[in-house]
């Protein structure tokens, strides 16, 4: 973490969700009496009166301690991605049910914050996917994912065209609805959703899995996480790309979308149990 | 068939196939030689100087024998729909590989007219599943498919959340990229994509099958085609329900799909081989 | 139901369930209280003292009015095969979670059969298989199945072969670990796990269904349940035919399994809720 | 390779082949011209008078320059783990259709030769697992796996029951007809069958895939090869722990299966072409 003087702790919070309110009293309250000031999202602010109010990405340009994500998954893949590159690390606290990135519930808050403020929580490092997209020659898009890209057919167009390569050699053409290149955080997520494996977080591998593809035989399939996956978009109207669901673009023919792991990782502030905790929580596995 | 005197066939064929150019000489020849006045629609046209030209829908009208389809799948779906109501035959001419439909390939073409003609052809009956929308108490829209009625996402959101009930039973709720609702002739195209069952022509049935559905237990579901499924779609934005994945309409909040049986029947003429010889070649079953 | 004057209840037990013997009392003083004679299954008879003991067999020859199962399915499973033929009724308690086919829970007992008696309940009709195994010209096996008919390979080879037929037309051959071919109510059991889809009870249809099949290809195949399903068994060494899992005999090289629709059915009295509570329940659809 | 002085080449081939035959003399010839002496495994013997006959396992403790296997999968597998130790490459020819290991197709057997000997071949690593059966605290089995350690069900049973540790942390109990830990090599072959993903040979990481597991939302988790994975078997009466298929010993209630990444490698000699190649081949991708 940061070896800088003044202690100071982010919150981001997910948005229309009355129970922060409910929260950030006693949350600042224990920051303060820990000597952290803090700084809010916008999300936050209205329940933080008198806090700083920072974007996502520009607490990613500070110096904070950690992020407090007060929210679901969806709401730590924003926090996540902006603060990577600062190396900040997030503590995840579910405000509905366990999530595989906000693994803390809610009655663990205090416990998990006394636990990092003693060093005692691990930090998990979760890697993620830098994704390129090149039209005629130049960069038009580039942005990470931690959970995973996708390159998916419009509304009308039921099949999407594409041919993929791994360090330039070519795998297949995939006739699909959509062609998911997953880490293995987002190995839970949509490509588990569309028959992927799932991935532990400390496999060096990312997993292209195809939705609906057309070809029966085209299974997942998993590449070390030292290649470089490059997708060229065919398609008579529309395509769309999309990272971790939240940020897209439209993609054109000939577009190529290069994916390679990123420099930054995403720390996870790690506070009890195991992957398997969670996994067999949310998937109740051996509950049938 | 036709009891009429007049003898009419109609042919239609796919757009852009620079193909049926070649066969139309020869295919008029032979329907001239047996009797036949011809009537072909607008894509057959420019192939057929002299013919009377009908939308594939004003084919429906008139008494015809039957109708050849030149092209694959996609064309026998459209031109399949548009007769059924009147009952006539049609003879699925595959221009490229074979087709699930479009079963008879060009060599076999006059060996099949020639069978048909001396009634040697079995007549297949093919379900059709009518779909009806109801907005706000209202029918809005109506149609019948041969493969499947899919209500699908936008292209930026990721979940297409409904609720399926059937004969007013509630089934369940379903996140997922798309619902399809199959008929069996349907159960070897999106629906088999999308990790769906093979159903015999002839099973009284068809069957649910969820794209990526995010709950991983929600598996395909076979209903007797005496039922009622009905599909209440709960989105926030954009939601797309399609017919054969080949007409569509944007889905609102609330709107009720209501899928039944068609009245209608499709009628394929079947020159030689079994069902499981098409599945066999088209999908290489016992060739790994 | 029965017209026979004598009002005679059969109870049917799962072994090794102690649970039972707390049961009976109350079960055995409600069936006299309603001017029922029992009968018992050797397994419920410790704890049914002076109630006349007959086999799940022998009841099925007796003028029984119904068949109370204690235990989960595999107990109605096998009750239920034994007393189809004379067209007794069952129903089906479960002493641990919900069944898909004891789909009464403990505490549902006395409202179930009060229900019952006031012929409140309906009654569900369940297909089953009749299994015939012809080796060298002669049938060496028959059985019925209410669940499934699986060919199996035995410990050691990997890859079980055979050539399946229906209706005398070649399928395919398969390689796989097993073959199954399941009723509607089977669906929910073992052909689920290899991947099969759900068909309702009411669909009149079999699945046949391979498990781990080389051909990645070979996919679950919906069969109208009119037809009859011939698997041809080639083996070098060992393979196994089982019945509902609890019934088999080993299978040699050439010998044709004949799968078709029994004429008999089992009848389950239905307390309440649908078929799609008890599924909500237990896949747990919508949870995640 | 190795650095002796003598060349000597091995030949394993696989039994009941009598195109074996057909290839010896032109390979024998070719060998001697490029100055190697010959040993031959004992199906290879009787197509090769003259030469010295070892076991695979004897040719493991031989200064071999190679060894040529004439075969499928299952004898490059077989041969594989017998020289692994000593790391002596293989070349794998293939009799039938191409395989995922023995790539090289007969017309380009001496083609590869002429390649190998100009050290134009790359030599392609592939991890092995080793598997150690403790029974009581004492180890009853080790082996080396080249495809898979599967623990199956007996031939009656229909469950196989068994908890799975992965570097002591408990991971979930398994219901399941058996569990597959492949590696990257295995992927291709009975893991994918039961619903495996692809993985690379290059990635580091092993796959655990459930075959029919009763819990549908137990699906394939890809492991870091670093890992110690246990499985803990849990059966009433039988079950069977194979090695890639060919070797194996029964498992008994209680025994702990531990599987690492074992120490040794197998070398493949590649001649041309890219994996993807092989799958696109082997899985007719895109041919749909």
């Amino acid at each position: 973490m940061s070896t800088g003087n003044a202690k100071v702790a982010g919150i981001a919070s997910k948005p229309r969700k009355p129970e922060v309110g409910g929260i950030l009293p006693g949350l600042l309250e224990w920051l303060s009496r820990n000597g952290y000031s803090v700084v809010v999202d916008p999300e936050t602010a209205p329940y933080a009166p008198g806090c700083e109010v920072l974007s996502r990405d520009q607490m990613g340009q500070r110096d904070l301690r950690f992020v407090i994500v007060l929210g679901g998954d969806g709401t730590l893949l924003s926090a996540g991605r902006a603060v990577a590159k600062a190396g900040i690390p997030l503590l995840g606290i579910n405000l509905g049910s366990l999530g595989f990135l906000t693994e803390v519930i809610l009655e663990d808050l205090y416990p998990a914050l006394d636990a990092m403020e003693r060093n005692g929580c691990e930090v998990h490092m979760r890697s993620m996917l830098e994704c390129e997209v090149m039209r005629q020659g130049e960069t038009v898009f580039r942005h990470d994912a931690l959970n995973d890209i996708v390159l998916g057919k419009g509304t009308i167009a039921r099949l999407n065209h594409c041919d993929v390569y791994i360090d330039q050699v070519f795998v297949s053409s995939y006739q699909a609805d959509s062609l998911i290149v997953s880490t293995p955080t987002g190995s839970t997520a949509y490509s588990l959703a569309a028959g992927g494996p799932i991935l532990m977080p400390e496999v060096e591998a990312f997993v292209i899995t195809p939705v609906s593809a057309h070809s029966l035989t085209h299974r997942p399939l998993v590449v070390q996480d030292t290649s470089e996956i490059e997708i060229v978009a065919k398609t008579d109207d529309e395509a769309y790309l999309s990272i971790d669901g939240q940020i897209g673009i439209p993609a054109l023919d000939g577009d190529i979308i290069r994916c390679r792991k990123s420099k930054d990782t995403v720390r996870l502030l790690h506070f009890k149990g195991s992957f398997f905790d969670v996994l067999r929580t949310k998937l109740k596995w051996g509950q049938r």
